[in-house]
């Protein structure tokens, strides 16, 4: 605060991983876990901690739904350019739900604008 | 094949989890990894499979980019209905990628059609 930098609230914290706020969220409450030590890519990370990522997406997840009201949970992570990761560093998009909320996940072809269902089973 | 079903391969398959191409791909190459065991959601499984999720994940992942020539993956796993979650049975997608290619992973607001690109960070 001293120095004029916004303290990120950290709305979950383990061992190896947090999960903050997106600054720039897509739907409302839209969170980030973020690996404390560096992998490129969630296909990086060792299988030793997925258990403990598992827990934070769980965590965090809970914790979003309580405090949003929301109903369901997309959680998402890119691997490498070509599937839009911007930043190299392992990250899990959580981002709450509600049933009645504008959004659907769909990928939009860039050239016509058209959008490709992604169609759950 | 005598009964008159079409085979479905497994791309991928572990204790608990096996992996398909997905019947309907959103993209080329569009697979699923499957949990045996019935969880509702990727919420429900105990932390102690998440290494084998994640290793499911991994070698599916590898084996798409190999046959498929793609440069990236999109993993997604939707939690309940409200998310888009259509059957309650836990998945995750995987969904290779190419630089190249037309989709873009967006939120589209189902009323006005306008996308919400997911920034990734």
């Amino acid at each position: 605060m001293a120095n004029g930098e916004i303290p990120i609230e950290r709305i979950y914290e383990s061992d190896n991983f947090f999960s903050i706020l997106d600054q720039d969220p897509a739907l409302e409450g839209h969170s980030l876990v973020i690996s404390k030590k560096h992998f490129e890519t969630a296909l990086d990370l060792p299988n030793s901690l997925a258990p403990e990522l598992l827990d934070a997406i769980k965590s965090t997840s809970l914790k979003l739904i309580e405090r949003f009201n929301a109903e369901g949970i997309n959680i998402i992570s890119n691997v490498k350019e070509a599937a839009e990761q911007t930043v190299n560093h392992l990250h899990v998009h959580i981002i709450p739900r509600k049933k009645l909320d504008k959004g659907r996940l769909k990928f939009v072809d860039k050239d016509s604008g058209k959008s490709i269902m992604l169609r759950d089973k």
